[in-house]
């Protein structure tokens, strides 16, 4: 078998440069690990001049990464610019089609043309790997194709998205605001400086739910529609309420078979305060499995920055150098079922519902007409009167509620006159 | 590559009898995730006769295992008898030279020949496979060999009994005393019926332990004495008393590295109940990892049972039939250092004491007169009195404490006549 490995890394942002510097010191200790070399043959980035904490060796450099693949004799590509198509998938695909093995932190790319991709290198017999591209540090995907191969998996859901999970905790424990807490996580990195907007808004953990799905399922990628609500509304007021009711509010990934049809969304969670899942906080990233015969599994580690994506990285890298040549979800595309998506409108949950209305006769009990009406029985209600401004807040949970039913109900109250802000809902877990 | 499996079970206990039915069941799957087919061309158990839920075919079956090499050609043998040595040893042994992979869940025989049985797989270039040795269902193993693998490693604990945290957890709630709970844990199969001793000593986590240390720094398996108490001397007035002072008693396995140096130790400690590691409770077992650059991984599962533990030899097996041939412990036996074992009388730990003591002038500045002498200071203490039996319990947070003073300063109590009972000593974690 083959001894040394050219490996060639294309994108030098954060990860690409943590990886760079990574890849250098371990290199020994990879030989250790799995009697292989490896070279650093090409790296590529937007700006060659840009100030790095290492030296770019000229003649490794390449500004148009495509021609690397004519010049050199690449075995093993990193992807980290992070596209969901244009350059990143052009570079992807050209490595594959030349037998070369891939590995990304990729997301995007992989929830939109991970099928595509992997049916490639499975014709090419080449590895596309892409481990950290969810739970960043927490080996999950390895996990599912390896340490939980042969268990029928029926449920898989958790805390995806690191940037979303610090600015609840931070909500929760500064009494501040969701644009305020934004501002210092884009501070400390934790957030996107330019465009925090996929990480904020559900699209981030909804690319790894699908990942998550496929996996755990055999199914191919569904590009169905499916529900995705962000933060972005979430209110000091809704943290401090939920907490008085002992809950936290989490965003929360969840991918589910019912009645053999997948069930995937991603949306604000009211969980329980006591709970394993509304324990952890800030950063990190945790992810519950259910299956048959092990149980629940729990994974819960560092879900974002260089380091985790660099550990998850390098444990592909291992895999490939030790021959560990597989499908890149697990089983032959001709084995990858096409998925069935479940109604979403026929699922139920308790819903948190909130209401800022005026304070005045009547206005109570036209809510709970519009309610009744919905077939959404209330289970507790707590009303909060604001004094100053006659108005009040009209917090309620709800019994199980139908997703459709809880549509039509939010549109009635969108059209009442004496429901003076748009209504919160959140649905609880 | 080949395409056919012949696989022999040799134990046909609880676990043997489960993965036997796996095997059945899942056959048709591992195909498909796999390419490959098996066949159970051999069972051995000690008595043919037993009521099973299948019906054993009688030219598969051996009386003595060791005749099975002799007949049948085996490609795979899972041993599930579980003994430290004698036939366990034998077996496993006989197939390793007869390059037969093995795959088993007894960390008896790993913490004890390990290094001499992954010699002799090395040497035979088959496989020794042993994740569900540590942690059941959770693959602890295969994420430090594989999803951490080029991690640095400097502490890996845990609650690595379900036996022990089931009784803990039972005693907290039920308040029943440690005798009590065990005969419940026993009819409920969750303790050996004969001889739970091996579970509530420590020594089974000792042996996880071990196995953890070797995978994550390197080395070959210590055989030195390690600090290994067990939960055999909690009273639940231990546990309420750590109740009232937010802690909760767990018993925990430890490997860290300290100047380059391994300490490993499994003994009941005090944590905080807001902790992580507070909350696992029940059978539930727990491993928290702490590395360069991923950060603190937790995974988290049943850690015990015919059925997590055969997700554990089945997430082996396919290793295995993927042609994943690895060295067991990660790397080669010509790398693998000799442990350097940390002197377990330096390290320095807060203790909890109680004492039981006769209730009258005096006692108390003989205490911690006796506490002084051994250079221990007290942070808190709290002196329970108990006016009918004229005694009272004296119970000391301490601050920072050696074990080598520590166990001197144990000695002083043991000899004050003031006390009456035998002193009670848990770590703080």
């Amino acid at each position: 078998m083959k001894k040394n490995f050219n490996i060639a890394i294309v994108g030098l942002g954060q990860i690409g440069n943590y990886l760079y510097n990574e890849l250098k010191t371990k290199k020994k200790d990879i030989q250790i690990k799995t009697g292989k070399k490896i070279n650093i043959v090409a790296i590529s980035a937007k700006n060659k001049n840009k100030k790095r904490k290492f030296k770019i060796i000229k003649k490794n450099f390449y500004k148009n990464p495509l021609e690397i693949f004519k010049k050199e004799k690449v075995d093993i590509l990193f992807e980290a610019i992070g596209h969901s198509d244009g350059i990143s998938k052009k570079i992807v695909e050209t490595a594959l089609k030349n037998k070369v093995h891939v590995i990304t932190p990729n997301k995007a790319l992989i929830s939109k043309h991970g099928d595509y991709l992997a049916n490639l290198a499975e014709k090419n017999k080449v590895n596309l790997e892409f481990e950290a591209s969810v739970g960043g540090g927490i080996p999950i995907l390895r996990t599912i194709k390896e340490g939980l191969a042969t268990n029928s998996i029926s449920k898989v859901y958790g805390i995806l998205n690191g940037t979303c999970n610090y600015i609840l905790t931070q909500m929760e424990k500064t009494k501040d605001s969701f644009s305020n807490v934004l501002k210092k996580a884009q501070l400390l990195g934790y957030a996107e400086p330019a465009n925090p907007k996929l990480d904020l808004n559900g699209y981030d953990a909804l690319a790894k739910v699908k990942i998550l799905s496929a996996l755990s399922f055999n199914n191919k990628i569904s590009n169905k529609n499916c529900l995705m609500e962000g933060i972005e509304n979430i209110e000091t007021k809704d943290i401090e309420i939920s907490n008085q009711l002992n809950f936290r509010i989490k965003l929360l990934g969840i991918t589910e078979m019912i009645n053999d049809q997948i069930y995937e969304r991603v949306h604000p969670c009211l969980v329980n305060k006591d709970s394993y899942i509304g324990n952890v906080n800030g950063v990190m990233n945790a992810v519950i499995l259910e299956g048959r015969p092990v149980g629940e599994t729990v994974l819960q580690g560092e879900g974002a920055g260089a380091g985790p994506t660099s550990s998850a990285l390098m444990s592909d890298l291992l895999s490939i150098l030790r021959g560990n040549i597989k499908y890149p979800f697990g089983i032959s595309k001709n084995r990858r079922l096409n998925p069935k998506i479940y109604d979403k409108n026929k699922y139920s949950n308790p819903l948190y519902l909130r209401l800022e209305v005026k304070d005045k006769p009547g206005v109570l009990s036209s809510i709970t007409k519009i309610l009744a009406n919905h077939k959404i029985s209330i289970q507790r209600l707590i009303q909060i009167p604001d004094n100053k401004r006659k108005t009040a807040s009209i917090v309620i949970i709800t019994h199980n509620a139908n997703e459709l039913n809880s549509k039509k109900c939010l549109t009635s109250f969108k059209s009442n006159k004496n429901i003076i802000k748009n209504p919160v809902l959140i649905r609880l877990f």
